[in-house]
């Protein structure tokens, strides 16, 4: 991303402290799962991978010791901002964490630029959750300081996308030659959008399994066709389901449907239980970006192919990873 | 506690970072006050006595460095957080602050279970302040890091009758052979419930102040009668406050009362003035859990004989205690 | 501020830890900006100015390793509780975040008093923004810890002031001599009163540009008055641009007109813009102390003479000096 503010000289010429600034991530803006390819890809997942060990081995270490993060949330996100600091925290950083829109200076009328200029006279490095599309990038355009987009309305949240992508790669070992099946809301759903979006640099196959309203976009499916995936869609899981190596399972809100008695009537298929899981490859992985309301029964959380719980450790170290390379250090 | 979920091989492997598995409070939960016998409180009270030794010379330090601990309070309690959060921070730890449940989660309809074991992906141990019964209990059950319960509803607060308890014992040097007056609400009051629980385990004498309507329920005394604790029912102070060594004041809400005139008359006798201190024993302990409202003049603050700031520094070496020896440090 | 509690001889012998007593800012509370005489802010800017070097060179460091910042907000204010937390962290301190009055304790009824005494069994320094005039020199009677004010109400917040005052000195080098123009609301805007306090220390002239309704009060005009400092006010800005050295422009709130239309009228001549600043000397400073709604045009942002941005990171810089000056590291 260029910046629109060249760097003020009297006051940042202290800017990096002594970081590698011939890291390839160095200074970078996390903005959408558009601006990775594979190489890159292959690379965040080495770092992620040993931050892994790292962690299985000492649990923190001080490689961002003295970084600070500026964890700024316009929309409450328990699960991604905690997951944010416990990131920065395993590496040895500290966190400002701005929580709660309602205090912002915000509500005294600031722009989002204002707020970013001023966050970046006290942290490293800028988290953003907000509600509106193309908040991180318009965010990007004016920091100096690197930003990573944690969620911008129904645009991107691209460090979902890379850690559900690394579920897959650490669980199964390999990407390519899978076939991985969406179920759920596909629609509205960004997760399933952005993760398709990284398939797609694979050689992969894909099943969407949706209710009619709430099928992939066309202009997603098309996207997708361009690199030469094998699409199909179903109404129901079953006819796939044996094939699947990856089912990756979303909630479908009630919000989106006219009649209450048409969502009911979802929770016959559109529910995971153990005697589904009794149809699926035994070795394949179950995936859902949380939380979940009754998709998946409880009492699969016991079967070794429900990866969800992992799922969130595994975010933990793309989050540590893409932290250290973004402030140089990885 | 027995956990409901067995450690999930694939990620969990790391757990625990080299701590020591032999510590005997190692990877416990701390639900209930009825979990603990005499032995092990004398234990609890010896770690958190060195923790304020420790504390005393050189402020913080590091026993806890790299752990990180979720501070999950679906309700407010500013007190409370904050303490457990200073203990984590002088033992060199982190903490992921989740202070307000309005932007947690749970308002998209997450179970506490999903809770937690999301956040056992982020932390190494998960304070829980909940506003139902159990919750504690039940987010044990599926953690598979340790449970803290910092108060589950009309339920218990274990940590404040520790710190309650070890103030005793601190202040005075012995637990018994004392003779504790407990006044104010003392049937709704959790707290006293708690420390009249803990105080049974020892050889003591409890005289009980309160208005009829709020006198200790029943069986609880029946519970405490059977471990051979003599104890009385009083209406006023005077008659006992000459014998007390130690005298635990709570507040009396307004809302147990429906005449306000008669919450009102109790301000008369159940408020303790620096009148009030002149007929207690020179050598004695006034505490309250805080926070007051008039129960005690802000005069009486000066005594040395009141101990309630510094029972709040007590509560802070007791969750340093704590927060230790769950993670197999102490 | 002398202590209205003694210390209590019991747990708080511990205090201080190792500090060195003989500094002499040392246990000292930041109240007003009338505590201060120029020896002791030629000190304070020597110290911020050292802190803004170790920044420079190496981002954060450990003087104030193992010690805890309560940063107690009743009313919401990102911009100086990140500041103030972003100073604990690069010291490399910890903090306990208290941002949402609605959880305090404070809505059980609890006094500032109690709650301040609290939190000093959890912390080594307290910094406190509350709606009420006055509020932190009660907390500071009662506080055996230092209280540092970060803004009670219309009354001061003296670390702002500090750090208007420190970045002219550091973008122009120098106070003596110099011509500061403040342009806004000079009424309400506590802002304006503390720094003009702070400048009649020094060899300055004074304009004051505002509409009528929102001048200078007459008793700050009569205070600083008695310094000998030459004070003059304008309806705009354009006579005294040319002589300008500091340009201080504040928020004018629409809340302070009744009529509409006539607040909108200003936006001609209250605004400053790229225009603007072809009129102002070619070394000089623009300041706000943020947030601004439309004062100066974003088009302004890329003018080295704007040093709104930079201010932030002065501030910074001071608030990590006072926070090492009261606990005796510096």
């Amino acid at each position: 991303m260029p910046k629109l503010i060249p760097r003020l000289p009297s006051t940042n010429s202290h800017l990096p402290f002594g970081d590698m600034q011939n890291s390839p991530f160095y200074g970078i803006d996390i903005i959408t799962v558009k601006q990775f390819d594979r190489e890159q890809l292959t690379y965040i997942f080495e770092v992620a991978h040993e931050m892994y060990e790292m962690v299985s081995r000492v649990g923190s270490f001080d490689l961002l010791k003295g970084k600070i993060l500026a964890n700024l949330f316009y929309q409450p996100s328990t699960r991604t901002s905690s997951s944010f600091t416990s990131a920065m925290e395993r590496l040895g950083g500290s966190v400002i964490p701005i929580n709660n829109v309602s205090y912002s200076s915000v509500t005294k009328g600031e722009s989002l630029p204002d707020t970013i200029r001023t966050l970046e006279a006290f942290a490293d490095v800028i988290v953003l959750r907000h509600p509106e599309v193309g908040s991180s990038a318009l965010a990007a355009k004016y920091a100096r300081k690197p930003i990573i987009n944690a969620g911008d309305g129904v645009g991107e949240h691209p460090t979902q996308a890379l850690l559900d992508l690394f579920t897959i790669h650490e669980e199964l070992g390999r990407v390519d030659g899978i076939t991985v099946t969406m179920m759920g809301d596909l629609k509205y759903g960004r997760t399933v959008h952005s993760l398709a979006r990284l398939l797609s640099l694979y050689n992969v196959k894909l099943n969407y399994v949706a209710p009619e309203n709430l099928c992939l976009p066309d202009e997603i499916k098309a996207e997708i066709g361009t690199k030469g995936i094998p699409q199909d869609c179903f109404a129901d899981l079953t006819p796939v389901l044996p094939e699947t190596d990856v089912l990756y399972v979303t909630r479908v809100q009630k919000e989106y449907f006219e009649d209450p008695a048409q969502h009911e009537s979802l929770k016959g298929s559109y529910v995971i239980t153990t005697e589904t899981m009794r149809q699926a490859k035994s070795k394949m992985v179950l995936m859902h970006p949380f939380p979940r309301v009754w998709e998946i029964d409880m009492a699969v959380d016991a079967d070794p192919r429900a990866a969800y719980f992992r799922q969130m450790e595994y975010g933990l170290y793309i989050r540590m990873a893409l932290l250290a390379m973004v402030l140089g250090k990885a």
